[in-house]
This record gives structure tokens, sequence and C-alpha cells, in this order.
């Protein structure tokens, strides 16, 4: 397999644009990353993007992608895994190079969620989940979140406050952030006093619903190192699955595909947790982002609540979480959330993060995952 | 990259498949197709869906049908291109090896399409085209197809009888297919005395609403050399893009998409059309046949309406056409479409096929396409 690099990275301010339909949200993103990489066309591109069916009556997204960018008649595959779509179309992007199919692939990612009604939102939504046995019953997502929080916090002690100070610090990231959704700082006071949506889970526990696209470029590393410029390697790309049905779960308190996906890309990269210096991950709900840094092994099973009370998940902590605000803050549109996380990795790689700008980032970890964690995909990316 | 070859293909009887769930449909062609194989384990999957939101309420179909297979945590991957869902399926799988990033990969497709009705059914289909430009003036799949026909009609000569005559060579195959929906012959006065769905289009013109799955199994052709057994090659992948709405196109009477393809595929495997010994197409209407054998370099441009009309195009004939029956008689459940293509072919080439055998097999063709053409995929396969 070949190496693979990233050189250019887009994406705009995301929130409800309704003045802008999907393809110009993503055209704008996508047009920004190949501007960003200095290359004047792309052999081949990636969409992720959850459901086009549901939330804009569009499927087919490869080539009308592709043509809006006027980069038809270019190989353009969607692919879907709920809200991991973003990263497994990196994924496939980087197996793309990987491979000497194509040597300049855009990786994107897109969703369009504020089109139709929160109602019709939620049911889009639930549809990650497992349609049979979950959601006919009548649950949604911030239901099967509640319930592995409570089971977090039966079993070991996990406490409101320490969930309400994830929120609190991602929003104090996101505020540094300008493409944010919402950069608004919140207080853990605030989180716990909001509008309860499923107890023990607060409407501030809870990542927005967002239209947003994000896009990066990506091409062999030895592309990358004649065309100059920062160099940013993929050291390693790896996804799992688990149950679709959180209830066929052997553990309500572990994320297993996003554990199983990290042991592997730590194998590929050849570190450890030790080596990361920051994480991208997939703060959905705030006890997802909890259990995702104990599944990374970030933090001792059990103990992923005292990562943001303690301060070391915060930018100049042990090892900062969410430095763009994560999806809490900077919003989620499902399917382009894993290719922001590789934007975001990117940027703080090359140092072009300003206020919120990790110290000596060498090498950065992302975790994006769809449903309850039946799909995770991890990526580890460093300064080659 | 290294060589990749097909050792396992599975399917189940396609039709309206009431009483069985989309897990179980799939589950049966998928073990079928391991069973075949002789592997006792994959490493990854890959499912071609077009809509599982729109037609089963159900996305995020890669780890649901892992873990409904067993064979969770393995990597899965769900692809989407409208009805060329399941050849960008087997694309990504035949990357994954291709690449080394995974050594036995499951490459499948699946649709369950009949749980909706016709209404539901005709709209989910319809965001393979241009939603915005196109779907909201009325306009959907058999009404695009018709211009198509129309125009080739009109600057060709291609007649109503020709058209007919796809159908009835394609149910004639499908006859011999023990698994096709539709296996009954037909006569092209039967096409053409049939129900009008749009002029000049007739119901027996187009393939039909299905339920339905299919599997292949995918590993590095030194693997499938050391486990002995019939030896299939994958000589050539390719995909291309047009767009989406047909209105956009410079030509209503070429698909470019499938051109092009063509054209990278036969570069690939270093042949030319002269050196196929049949074809599985996307015969998705009948004129859909007649442009696609033009686009693959079969017949001249605008005499794809001889193909049929002259026998050249059924068993027996100069280049045998959708000896499984194609769409048409063998039904289009769209996601599963393409990977049914991959199984006809490797069972030609092993000479597994028994009445609709093509004599002397070597290397045949796939052609799935999205849409009226936005996206095409094209393979060829050859006996190692």
């Amino acid at each position: 397999m070949r190496d693979v690099a990233v050189i250019g990275v887009g994406m705009n301010r995301w929130g409800e644009l309704w003045e802008k339909s999907h393809r110009t949200i993503w055209t704008e993103a996508a047009l920004e990353a190949i501007d960003d990489s200095g290359v004047d066309h792309v052999d081949a591109m990636y969409v992720g993007c959850m459901s086009g069916g549901l939330f804009m009556g569009q499927e087919h997204l490869g080539p009308l992608l592709a043509e809006q960018l006027g980069m038809g008649p270019i190989p353009a595959t969607r692919v879907e895994s709920a809200c991991a779509s973003g990263g497994l179309a990196f994924r496939q992007a980087y197996l793309a190079v990987a491979s000497g199919a194509h040597d300049i692939v855009l990786a994107t990612g897109l969703e369009k969620m504020t089109d139709v009604d929160g109602g019709a939102a939620t049911y889009a939504l639930s549809t990650a989940a497992d349609q049979e046995y979950e959601c006919y019953h009548g649950i949604t997502f911030p239901g099967l979140y509640a319930m592995m929080a409570t089971a977090h916090m039966h079993r070991y002690g996990t406490t409101r406050e320490e969930l309400a100070e994830v929120a609190a610090k991602n929003h104090a990231h996101g505020s540094l952030n300008p493409l944010a959704q919402f950069p608004m700082k919140v207080t853990a006071k605030q989180v716990m006093e909001s509008v309860k949506v499923a107890d023990p889970l607060r409407i501030l526990d809870c990542s927005p619903i967002t239209d947003g696209a994000a896009a990066v470029v990506v091409v062999p590393l030895d592309m990358a190192k004649k065309m100059g410029g920062p160099l940013v390697r993929v050291a390693a790309s790896a996804t799992a699955t688990d149950t679709i049905a959180l209830h066929d779960r052997e553990d309500l308190c572990w994320i297993g595909s996003t554990a199983r996906a990290a042991e592997e890309a730590y194998r590929q990269a050849g570190c450890g947790p030790d080596g990361l210096s920051f994480c991208e991950v997939h703060d959905c709900f705030t006890i997802a982002e909890v259990m995702v840094i104990e599944a990374l092994g970030l933090f001792d099973r059990g103990q992923g609540g005292k990562g943001a009370a303690s301060g070391a998940t915060a930018l100049g902590g042990r090892i900062p979480i969410n430095p763009s605000g994560g999806l809490k803050s900077k919003g989620h549109p499902v399917g382009a959330t894993g290719i922001a996380q590789i934007r975001e990795t990117v940027m703080q790689l090359r140092g072009d993060c300003g206020d919120r700008q990790v110290k000596n980032a060498h090498r950065g970890l992302t975790q994006n995952m769809g449903g309850t964690g039946a799909s995770s995909v991890v990526h580890i990316l460093e300064r080659a």
C-alpha cells in the first residue's frame, strides 16, 4: 500500500442554512479544499452522507455533486454508515489512493438536515438504530444514549456534573472556532438546568441538527512531498462494527467498535494513546465523549467522566479532546462530521488553528461513529 | 495493486418476498457466497443499497448485516450510487483487496422494495434523478427513458419492434434461470400490446420492482490459486459519471458514463469489445440495453436496436447479452443488481450455468448504471 497524505481541507460555516441548497453548501467546502491543496483537478471523489433520501429526497449524490463541482465525469461514490459516513468516506478515499487506483481523491461529507421538520429529522436519524427492534418501540437516539449514561453513572459513579463539564469544555473550544454552529460558551450549571430531553440528558448534552459540509484532498505521500507545503500523513485507518441494537451489546458502558478500531489504528501507527497530541471524537452526546475516551485508552474504564471535569481534555490539558468544539458546539451534519474531524486534525498538525491551536501538535486521532457505536472509524494523522 | 479473484457467489430467488425481512434475504445470499467460496470467515464486507431509508426506514446496513451474518465486528460499509450501488460496492471490495487492506472481502447488494406501496417506491426510485430539476416537475424514470427512446427512434430509426425484441430475448434467457422473478417467455407482440407506461415504453419494456440480494467473495488471486477450484480474475474495474439530469446531457442518445468506464476497463483488461464472450448489462428498460451495447462498443452508434432483433445478442449469437435474463426478467432489486451481474458472470466463466450457459465463455463484462446513466460501473472478469 502506498503512503497517503492530506494536502487540502475545506469547510464552510455550519448552521441552519435555509438560504443555501445542499449543492451550494457542498461545493463551497469542496472548492475550498481543492484551492487549499493547490491541485487543478481531482481524479475521483467520495461523499459521506447518511440519508440523502430522508433528509432531501435526493440519493445518487456522487454524480450530482461531481457535476456540480464541474469535475464530471470523474468516479464519484457515496458511502453511508449513519453518523460515521464521513469517516468511512475518508477511509474509502484513503484506500483508493493507497491501492494505486487513483492519485488525487476528494473525500467529502454532507448533510442538509434542516429542510425537514424536527419530527422527520428525528425519524431520519432513528434509521441509524435498529428499526425493527428499537425504533418501532418508540425509542430515539437521546433515549438510547440516556440509557448508556444511566448505566455508566450507576456502575462507575459518573456524575451529572461530569457530563455537563464535557459540554462546557467543548463549547469553550467551539467559541474559538469561527465556523462553529453554536460558538457560545455555556457553564456546567447552564447545561444541568437546560430542558430535559431523555433523563439524565438535557438539551445542552445533545449535539444539534445542522446543515453543513466538509472536504479534504488526499494524494500519495510522494506526490505531496514533491508539491511542498506542510506534510500530513495518514498513519492509520481502521474501522470496526458492533451490534446495531443497544440491547444486544455485552456491555452498555463500553463502545466496543471504537476500542477495536483504535487497537488496529494504534498498531498501524506504531503508537499508543500516549503518543497522541490531541483527538477529535464523536461527542454526539456528552456521555458519548466520556465513553469514547475510555475506548480509545486515554482514560481507564469508568474514568472518562474525569476527563473534562479535571481539565485533562481541555486545550492546555493532558490530552485535548475536540479542540474544534466537537459535534456539540461545532455542529453535527451527520455525513460531514467525520470529514470535519479530519480537517481539524490536519489544521492542528499544520499549526493553523489560531486561538484553539494545540501546542506542539504532532499526531492526532479522529474517532467517528454511527448510531450508538454500531460502526466506528478511527484515523491517526501525523506530521511527516 | 494486487490481482483479485472472485471465489464464491450467492443469490436467492428474487421476487415479492413479503414473507422475508431484508435481513433474511441478504443473509441467505451472503451465506451461500461464503459456503461456495470455502472460506470460514470474511475480513470485511460491503453492501450496495440504494435507499434503505426510503424503502425500509433502515440506514446503517453495514453493521446491521455484519451482525446478522454473525461476522461482527468486521468492517462493514454501505455504498450507494442509485441502481449502480451493487457495482460500486463490488468495486470498493475490489479496491480493499487490491490495496492490501483486507484479504477476504464479501461484496453484497440488497434492496427490499415491495414493503412500500407503488407510489412510495416510484418516489424512492426518483431520488436517483435530479430531485430539484427533474422530479419536482413530475417526471419519473419510465418518462426519462421514454424520452431517450423517442430521441433514439427519431435520430436512428430504431423501431418499436426492436425494443420489444430486447424484452423477448431477455425473458427467453430468464426462462432458463431458476432464480428469475419473471421467468415466463414473452413475445415481441405481447410486449408491444402490453399496457402503456410512458410512450413509447410499455410495461413489458420495464424492469420490475423486486426484493432480492446477491453476494460474492473476493480475495487476492494468489490466495485463490492456493485454494484450488475454478479461477476467475477481475481483469478490470472502472467507473465514471455523467450529469445527473438528462436535460444537461450533450446527447440524449448516448450513455457517456458507460462509454468512459468501458474505455478504461478495456484498457485495464488489455482487450476490446471483440475480446468478450458475453455481457451482463443494465437493461432497466429495453431502450437502456439498446444504448448500453452501443456505449460498450459492441454495436455502432444508433445500431443497438439491431442487437436483439438480429439475434446477435441472444444465447448462441455473436455476443450474448444478459444470459441471466437481465434486470427485465431476473428482476431489479436496485442495490443488488450489480452484484448479481458479477455472480452470473462468475458462474458463466466457471461453466456452471446449465441451459443458459454461454459456450466457451472465457471473458465477461458487467455494466451497471444509476439513474439515466449518471453513474456507470464496468467490470471485466476472465478465467485465470
